[in-house]
């Protein structure tokens, strides 16, 4: 039993059994369309992608040549951490599934400046970093629009629109009983996912969000509303797919940008980002006669997630770091050294791609607000 | 006994005696202050202008010659009415009090489309014509920022940023318990009422707000925001004047542009605003015998409006027409031909100066747009 789930896109939800989020909200399981995806990455390949919602509208996009967007957005908090860093792989995957796809990346400023006070200034700084971590993950800049929102009228505008077509009976079913300003600024997400489908982008299209499980809630609205607005704006309903949670190196429920060992972030110093993975939770047993007997339990490893989520391409090399590890053939220690090798030589390349990049980010984001309509 | 009073800036109002709203809500009598209005115009010799808060703020702006700004909004819905030109009138007065005077006047195209379903390209039409109206009516252009709500990122940030400030409670107590759209629209007048004081506009400043006492509920509320951000954004409360609601020309509580008998508007057919007038309910007797026994009831007479609040500016002779009528030395007929061969000799001399306007009115537009600040 799993009790209750509860998916909370600003607090902590619980799911332990990812199939009940398929009966009770509606996800439609990856395994069934599996075989319809090209060349599948590795989080979808291993389930970390375990849901989606009308992912076959954006394939079938792929199939016919027709255009899609994919979306995205991020509060410009502080620099990318494995989870911005899955999503981003994503976005970019799914961008280069097709010559038609678009990539939109809102930067949410103004949810930064008030949720953390922020201030726009160095909200700019901070996402021109993302946006150089973007391009290093491999973004094709030719096909991204990446706005701020605090500049990004036809948004706001949306979430204007919005305001009038829901009720508070419909923001608390699916958000629950919230201040007023979260629903609002729920209502500028489904702005944010709604606008790739503006006249001015070439009109309504399908459009793919990549989230955490955790972010539904914005789904079902974007959805809802597209839906109310379909005959006015022509709203193609919006597609998703869902990673699972992961969780802090180690092992909270959550990670947590004030303890820096909770977490990996991309512009870690790589030899602390060793340190890091050297001091993460394993499943290992308490000792290794033990381990040897018993084997080690991956599945509640966190530093088996850096192999199976984050940082090996190859499946037989994963299968065989589990099989090593519930037979008891792997020591932790070894096998965290093994991955917190690959990690601090993964982040010196990556910032080094970063480095390089960001003069493109910058011009990235100046084309793009050229791009953007004043209006919905 | 006036039983409950209700200031609603949405819906129907009902305030018979205004001197209510002093204690009820703590709106200051004019009275009180009167002798330091320099050359007080004729709604607030004649006390159409009945109440203010913290006006002293703005005329103690006015004596030291530091800045101050005077703002207003509309949805550009139609062409301005008189009650629209008497707003319009008060923003032009208080422009004219100081050449530290700056007007800010907000076209609420965004509420527009959501409310009437205007599109952006129509109401950017309808409000060129109310900005000559403006232009017409005496507003300096040389001192005037007039800006769109769906272009104005600041407006909607600010909106934004209050939205985390404001409970639902908070909400529910100025407002009552209305739908989640009014209550975002609230917060976007809000941002309109304190753009004024952002540092792009040099800062913190007196405000005044020229409104009808139906949008009380608007001052209290940026009042209080005001308050609240004042640390973080250091904005001085704004300040407001008000005055009472009149009623239709044919006596009905509220105008209403579905029936065009019931209102005058600017652009009217200087004959068929003569029709209207001469059609308009008159507090006179049955008969012309009683009128003269009786005499006439200019206290509840639209046609004695008119001269009072809207077209006469000498006090003298608006004296004389009440004295006589409450003498019963006036017939209605006489006295409504009098007044409409004055009201369609103004019109006319009023859309003659309109049209001569037009193109200031798409410059001033322009301007406007390049000053207004991309964020708060």
């Amino acid at each position: 039993m799993d009790g209750q789930v509860n998916l909370d896109p600003w607090g902590a939800s619980n799911v332990r059994d990812y199939s009940r989020l398929f009966s009770l909200f509606g996800i439609e399981p990856i395994d069934r369309i599996i075989d319809q995806i090209p060349r599948p990455n590795r989080y979808i390949r291993r389930r970390v992608d375990f849901g989606h919602r009308d992912l076959q509208r954006v394939l079938k996009a792929v199939v016919d040549g027709t255009p899609y967007a994919v979306m995205s957005g991020i509060k410009p908090t502080g620099v990318f951490h494995l989870g911005s860093r899955m999503t981003a792989e994503k976005m970019i995957y799914f961008q280069h599934l097709s010559p038609k796809a678009t990539v939109f990346y809102s930067i949410a400023d103004v949810e930064a400046y008030c949720d953390n006070g922020m201030s726009f200034a160095r909200s700019e700084k901070v996402a021109i970093q993302n946006v150089a971590d973007l391009l290093a993950l491999g973004l094709d800049p030719k096909r991204a629009i990446v706005y701020k929102q605090s500049e990004a009228t036809a948004v706001m505008d949306l979430a204007f629109v919005f305001s009038r077509g829901v009720t508070m009976n419909m923001m608390e079913a699916i958000y629950g009983n919230r201040p007023f300003g979260l629903y609002l600024s729920a209502l500028v997400q489904a702005g944010d996912i709604l606008l790739p489908q503006l006249k001015a982008f070439g009109g309504p299209k399908p459009v793919l969000v990549p989230v955490g499980a955790d972010q539904d809630p914005h789904i079902r609205l974007s959805r809802d509303l597209a839906r109310r607005y379909n005959k006015e704006l022509g709203f193609v309903l919006p597609s998703a797919i869902y990673h699972k949670l992961f969780r802090s190196l180690t092992g909270e429920s959550k990670m947590s940008k004030r303890d820096p060992m909770t977490l990996l972030t991309l512009a870690d110093d790589p030899k602390m980002a060793h340190k890091k993975v050297m001091n993460s939770l394993t499943g290992g047993r308490d000792t290794i006669a033990e381990q040897k007997k018993l084997g080690g339990q991956p599945d509640c490893c966190v530093a088996y997630e850096l192999y199976q989520y984050h940082f090996v391409d190859n499946d037989d090399r994963v299968g065989k770091v589990w099989r090593e590890c519930v037979n008891g053939e792997r020591v932790c220690g070894d096998c965290k050294a093994e991955i917190a090798d690959e990690v601090s030589s993964h982040l010196k390349e990556h910032q080094r791609k970063t480095v390089s990049m960001i003069d493109r980010a910058v011009d990235l984001i100046k084309e793009s607000r050229e791009q953007m309509p004043d209006k919905p």
